[in-house]
């Protein structure tokens, strides 16, 4: 950021000369230093992989979780602000509630997104509150198939086949891009993710630090135990 | 900018000495980075080309939609901040829908676009919120034929046989002012946009970078598929 | 402006030690850069002159209409930002009909700028919003006969019997003070404004460029078409 | 105002240390560049003079009243921002209409002053407004008696014999105070105050820039035309 | 106020490091400037004393009023800015009337004083507003027998015997710290105050100059007229 | 406070990187230059001692009360900004009122001191307020005995048997500390306090300056008048 | 903190260009210089001990509790700001009575959590407040059995075995870390937590100063009194 653009970052999302909005980009910022955070389209589901920080040894590790599911076949991961996340988390299981009691049916996922975002958007536009520091992660299964969308700060949003975020995101997402093929069966999803996820990193996972969450066609919501995540590493 | 002129621009719209808005003609900058937009009147109907961002190859390219349909013969594109632009889109759905409730008649396309300025230009006139980072394309056929507008973040708009925003806008524009002709058929219009967009930038276009949306009289609204784009490339 | 008044023009609004109020001041700078505008009373109607800037080849000029009629026998045009003078506008159309829905008569044009005016005058008092950069015309006959107003950006308004607003409106208006006289027919105005603006700006204006609207006694509101506009140039 | 005063003048309307209100102080500046007005009582009625300042040949003089009946026998006029005074005088007839409504009796002119100044108050004490840049002139016969009072933007109110404000009110108002007399009739009301203005100003008045209103016991409220006003220069 | 002090004198009523509110203390200085004001509390009764600036002789002094009947036998004067004072004042008549409705008996002054502090205190607390630039006196005869109060800009109150605001408020205050005795009558008590003054200022007082209003045990309130004022010059 | 922290004390009450309030430690600070304070929990009562400032001679010293009854058994007084101490002591007396009406019983000190204390501690959250300049003790007895509480501007209270605010309150807190006993009776209360005033004041305290009020055991509340305050100078 | 990053911690809750929060850091800071607070998880059940800083001897030490009990089975404690714990502690008791009244049944401790950090996180996103200076700890027993809970002021939760908050909070907690087992009873649990405090900070720590709430599974809530504290010293 040059001089000139300087004064422009310290209000609340005003444009810059260069028509950047600075406090969007400064909650990117505070995502980019989430753990690293994986998402995988896989042939009729959806994979999530969080990682959790380096933690105290009291920390109750299982509580620490970052992948929810907000519907019969929907579930959320996030990279960020945890306290920010919830409350996005919390939008998403009210918005999916009034659907079913108004329209009595399901939701799309989009239509979902589309929702969530014009909420994260308004946050960018009024100057009496700041953008959401977090970028959420929503896939699942719905009459459309499968698909899995990020959100970001802005109030925008973008569906992938495979994406990461967090820490190391940048090389994660390479291997991904790389290495990603249509019509994976779960198991070379989750291979696929983890070995994004090491390679890119440098390290070895422990299956402590890792929290695997699959949305499956006809099947419930699962997160692998530990002895099920061990057995892929 | 001089230096006198510098301290106005970081309010919120207030005028500055020489009577300018900065923080309007910021949001336009904002737009001016956007990735190029095309809107041409054809003979009968209204062409928007979409140019997309280079993009991970894990992006579900088929969902980085940036034309909508928002009536039976009314689309629209954008461009500039896509989170901002799915606000306004918002907007003219429900615009849309309130009129044909109330008024049991299909809004005219002015009316529409009149009645979205109204809402921009209130967030050019406030202090506690920003302008919007966006400009709207609208377009489409209705009781006084075909129409194509472009909105901008002050609130203005202006109808167009042919327009380009975006990246490379003023040489795309240039060019289409030189080549538009009347009763244009859509292939040809194809042609021109695309050739415009080709020549301006001296780079080839790629299909999966290109959205294609077309409103023609009496028939639906479509979008070309790969195949259908492939042909005029 | 000395270096002891520069401070008192950022803040929206407020009073400098001499009693000025900037940023008012500064929305009239936004009016002085807009496209010549001109008013004539004559004998029995009024006529409005707008000029449009040079413009795009693809722009629909027809489209560009810088003069809106707004009731039977009245009309207006502007000078400055057109975002905020459709606002305007929209209020003087919402005026004009809850005065015939409350009292089931016409509104006089005096009264209608009155209340105009009185709307105008809040943005310039309230600290949270900024004042309209716009100069209103309006004009037309009612049980007092023909008569134009202007408005400004601090809610204050004059009467006129011609009047010119935007680029070169000073020598253009010294024109039609020296040159007006009273009982003109409406030919006799037409070739005075026009008169005004060749002389004042030292330019051939073509008729694309031109917008013209008459408002006449016991005929409906008329705006030239481009045969009609060519025979006066 | 010395240096360590400076900084308390741009806030709105707080006090300095030496106990002022800088913005109510710079609105008064603004009343003190505005046209000379004068206001004298006479043996049984009130005389108000306006001048108008130089204005273009094709200014509709009639319509730049500044003196304006408000009741059978109360009238007002300004000096300052006109636009903001007529806010104030809308305030004046409302505030007349609600009485007779609600009391079925004619408001005293002191209450309505009195009304009016609580008002006027509200806008130096709250910060998210200015204060009105106007001291109006109510004068009128009531139950009391032909009385006259100005206003100032603080709220504050003052009853006159006689009182100018605007340009050369100083040496107007010495004029008037050596001048004055009880129980003038209304021609040598409007002697002193034509020559007051005439020997303060060293220049000779002209009849268009002269508006005359009268108050008078018994009669209705009238100003002066042309004829008239020629009569006394 | 030394250099570590001087920011914090700017924000509407925050506190000092020293724990001070200097916008209350300017406000205050406000006060210090008014014209001498003087309240007494003489057996069975109180008296006020308000001294009037030099004024124009086109003023009718007789409406430069500073003391105000309230009730019955409640009365007040204030030194400083007369426009917050009348609000203050209105705010005094309608606690009054509210009273007898809903208790259907007399307010005591003392309750009236803590219900008007409460209100002005309000002023001193929050942002978005200044505090009241006068101190109010209030006196008068309830059940408790005579009273006098003065209030002061954060809302708090003191009972006197004897008190003086406004300009040489120290030296007349010592005056009558010396000379004030119990069980004086009215007389006397008038003769008090005014040595007090003219002891103070070294000045003739000239009736014109003076208001007098005295409040007495099973008496109206009255103001003592002009000729009745020159009795004790 | 060190130049880094220098900026962190003029916005309303917002942390500093050192984590603190300094808006709410200058409300401190107005406290701890209040006239000195005194509460004393005896066996089976509560005592406040309220030093007076030196006052003018004219002031009715009888007025000047700090300590007030707010029930039959609760009382309070105070030690900072009076007028903002009035609406604290109008909320005790109102919640205690609220309390009767709704559940039928009396409310508990330490209850009634909680909702004092949640109140207060608004006032160092919100941005548009400033926090109260007050320490208020509340005392009494209730089911639970005799108990002695003090709030500060933040919004905490503790539980006290004897303490000081306001000049010189360390030293006369310490001489509490190492004198106070249990099961003392009134008398020695009351000696105790004004032994500990005098000693740390180093000053012979007079009669007119102390305010001394007792709440006891099936003994309606009193204050001592002058004489049974003599007795124990 | 860089300087290039020094501007962004006035305002309160923007990001940083390093994407941080910096008010929300520094309420942090507010909690470090808390006094020492602990909590540990034991087979079927929680405790909690809160150090009390140094204290003046007439305190009524037992009134300075910091240990609440919420529910049945949930209990809380803090760190930091007492006033704006209790405001947090008002939270979770209507919580958890709304929650009866609602679903007629008992909230569990994660829901009762997480919703209160839903309000928390309120005061980090909003312009108009500043967050909450505090880290509660809640714990308690629900049908998933004991768990205990840390907030903190960014609206974030975890769930540990064994905690430690407030001065010297790191070596604490490392020595938790180090020592602390599973299935541990209540004895052994309250040995770890003060062997743990008094190892940490070198110093013996006295009865008075501690305040031991415990939770056990079949018990009531009970706290530890003086002469069961001595026995673990």
């Amino acid at each position: 950021m040059t001089d000139e653009e300087s004064s422009y970052d310290e209000d609340i999302t005003i444009f810059s000369p260069q028509g950047r909005l600075y406090q969007v980009e400064y909650a990117r910022e505070t995502v980019r230093k989430g753990a690293t955070t994986v998402g995988i389209k896989f042939d009729e589901g959806i994979l999530f992989i969080a990682l959790k920080n380096d933690f105290s040894k009291t920390i109750e590790s299982i509580s620490m979780e970052k992948i929810f599911q907000v519907d019969n076949h929907i579930a959320c991961t996030y990279c960020g602000l945890s306290a920010d996340a919830r409350q996005l988390i919390d939008y998403l299981m009210e918005e999916i509630q009034i659907n079913k009691i108004w329209y009595d049916e399901e939701i799309t996922i989009k239509t979902l997104v589309e929702n969530l975002c014009a909420y994260i958007n308004l946050f960018s536009r009024y100057q009496s509150v700041r953008p959401f520091g977090v970028v959420m992660f929503i896939g699942g299964i719905d009459i459309n198939g499968a698909c899995l969308f990020t959100t970001d700060p802005s109030g925008s949003f973008i569906e992938y086949s495979a994406i990461c975020e967090g820490m190391n995101n940048e090389t994660v997402t390479k291997y991904l891009e790389k290495n990603y093929k249509k019509n994976l069966n779960v198991e070379k999803a989750i291979i696929l993710g983890l070995n994004a996820i090491e390679k890119a990193t440098n390290k070895k996972i422990t299956y402590e630090k890792l929290e695997i969450g699959i949305i499956e066609k006809n099947k419930t919501f699962k997160k692998l135990n530990q002895d099920e995540i061990k057995k892929f590493l």
